[in-house]
């Protein structure tokens, strides 16, 4: 088994170092190699995704991933900013379903914007459809407008659009979740007034024949927007598209209050996988080692569940973060009167020392 | 001037006759015709919005907006359903600018998810360009896929643009109603994404420029979704495009903890405007009495300052309001221990008092 280490930029390389410390005290018999992505990799290389690094993606059975990007990267054309990697990457690898849980920890409730009987042990499950949508629909583009308000002038277009079998793989992943969880999936589009959700919904509505044991609901994505910061422990498994995924997946992560607590998974249909912490990278804190390296810790937990069979594994990773919190260890974002602030390398030598 | 008033469904007449009630006490010369849209419309003449609707709509100064939609037009075919009527009157009205308050009123701070801290004296003022965008972009439809994940596979899709005149005038709007407040927008995008909003972005860089006294930021949708949630106060206007408005003034609104309470105006380039509330329809309480008509007699008030060139009426019905929450009265909705309980009509009794 082989694993590729791509740390990218701002705290990428420091919170990406404590996860491999602790996969290395794991003993596991896998094989790690790093490449550079994202700003590192164009300042290395011209390119944010060099050939080499989604090579070595390519090759391996999960991707380990920091983060991408920094402000001073702003005015370069947008086919090579940093973000561009991680597009190229789910792209590439064809990495359609993205896993984003929305947990809050209790030790961590009180950091919470909401009031902490609104999110006191909440955990919902976001799965993104992440290799459709607007994000990849063609044509896009600069033309001249025919027709609209301003025929004639500079206009900007881009394509949204799902098929069929996009709709009916993801909608399979959420329900299969679903299963494992509290059988409660509410699947969210704008069908009152896209074609393109429309047709979501209706497939998703016909998926769901096949898993009498999963109840489904429909939800307006405004609506969703609303009901997640009005009660969001009344979700379980939310399903939807790339683009609402975007917004509703860090919506519900920083409500929270745990985001940096929060890993992500990327699948394709062989079980392949990047992951990565739900936050960014933060450049404003990268090289102090104060950074949060327990997403990423637990984005390895993830790697190690969902594409290299080693669920043991990722339950004692699991629990040692549980452990370290329930010890008060805590990074600065974290922190809270009465417990014991430590600085990224603390924190990977704590959960270290708890496997 | 001339008044269309458009009840539509659910709550929609109850809420609306109170405001017409506050208007018609404050004696001012105009006239108010009445007329059915949405399923109501639909169930009378077969359609959502009748020729008879739009006519009235398009002479008047301003029309008058309660709700539309119920359950049971969810299996008509989409261009029977009661949205449409919203959606043709922003389109045959050009009312590109909507603009969506979102304020926390102090005696009901503590009916928001979050922590009175955080939304105490809450007050941005969320824009969101309505006539353009993925509402309105053609081509769309389904069709068979040539080539994407799928080809020869059934898709749906859609086109998201914006012409440039079309994002100067909004952003104009934005920056001319942030002078009047705290001087600063957030121009919310997805440039690292789309080439629609790297458009976007740019324009209103670019309108920017004639408006030195007002400090611009640019914030990806993901990202403001999330600040929502973390900082609302960081806020002062926000102006976006109709999608992620969507999206984004839902989400604010119910942050406020106020929803009952938010009006918001549709105004087209001659100050002509549609007035609703936020909240919507809500046929599960429809005909009960209970619904809170405050927003729609504020929305009211918005519409004498806006189109009708009656901000001392307005200030009146502003007034009247704040003044009959601090006697106490409150609809179920907003209702808690210590208040005084009241119905539909009985709230809009006490600002006709007021007033
Ligand atoms: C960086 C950006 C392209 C990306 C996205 O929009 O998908 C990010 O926001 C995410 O959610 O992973
Ligand atoms: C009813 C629907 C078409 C509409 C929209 O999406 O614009 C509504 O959500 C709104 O915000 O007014």
């Amino acid at each position: 088994m082989k694993i590729a280490i791509l740390p990218g930029d701002g705290i990428g390389t420091e919170i990406v170092a404590e996860a491999v410390r602790v996969l290395q005290v794991l003993d596991l018999r896998f094989e790690m190699e790093e490449a550079k992505v994202g700003g590192a990799a164009y300042e290395a290389h011209g390119h944010p995704l060099p050939d080499a690094t989604l090579k070595l993606a390519q090759a391996a059975d999960a991707v380990l991933f920091g983060a991408v990007g920094d402000w001073k990267y702003d005015t370069l054309e947008r086919s090579l900013r940093p973000e561009q990697a991680i597009l190229g990457l789910r792209k590439h690898l064809g990495l359609f379903a993205n896993f984003r849980p929305a947990i809050c920890y209790e030790q961590l409730t009180h950091a919470s914007s909401l009031k902490p009987e609104l999110v006191a042990g909440l955990d919902i499950l976001i799965i993104r459809e992440l290799t459709g949508d607007i994000y990849f629909g063609q044509p896009r583009g600069r033309r001249t407008a025919v027709d609209g308000h301003f025929p004639g002038a500079l206009e900007a277009f881009d394509t949204m659009r799902y098929s069929k079998p996009e709709i009916e793989r993801i909608a399979h992943v959420a329900f299969q979740a679903a299963r494992k969880r509290n059988k409660r999936v509410t699947s969210v589009d704008k069908a009152n007034v896209l074609e393109t959700f429309q047709l979501w919904k209706d497939v998703v509505t016909e998926v769901s024949a096949q898993y009498p044991d999963v109840a489904l609901d429909h939800m307006y994505v405004d609506n969703a927007a609303m009901q997640l910061v009005k009660a969001p422990k009344k979700f379980d498994v939310v399903v939807t598209g790339n683009m609402f995924g975007d917004i509703l997946s860090d919506e519900a992560a920083m409500l929270t209050g745990s985001i940096g607590m929060l890993p992500s998974a990327s699948l394709n249909a062989n079980n392949q996988g990047l992951y990565e912490p739900s936050h960014g990278s933060a450049p404003d804190i990268a090289g102090k080692g104060v950074a949060n390296p327990l997403a990423t810790i637990l984005s390895a937990a993830m790697m190690l569940r969902f594409s290299l069979q080693q669920p043991e594994a990722a339950d004692r990773i699991e629990s040692a973060v549980r452990a370290v919190l329930a010890s008060g260890y805590r990074t600065p974002d974290i922190w809270s009167e009465g417990t014991q602030k430590v600085g990224t390398r603390e924190m990977g030598d704590a959960v270290v020392a708890a496997i």
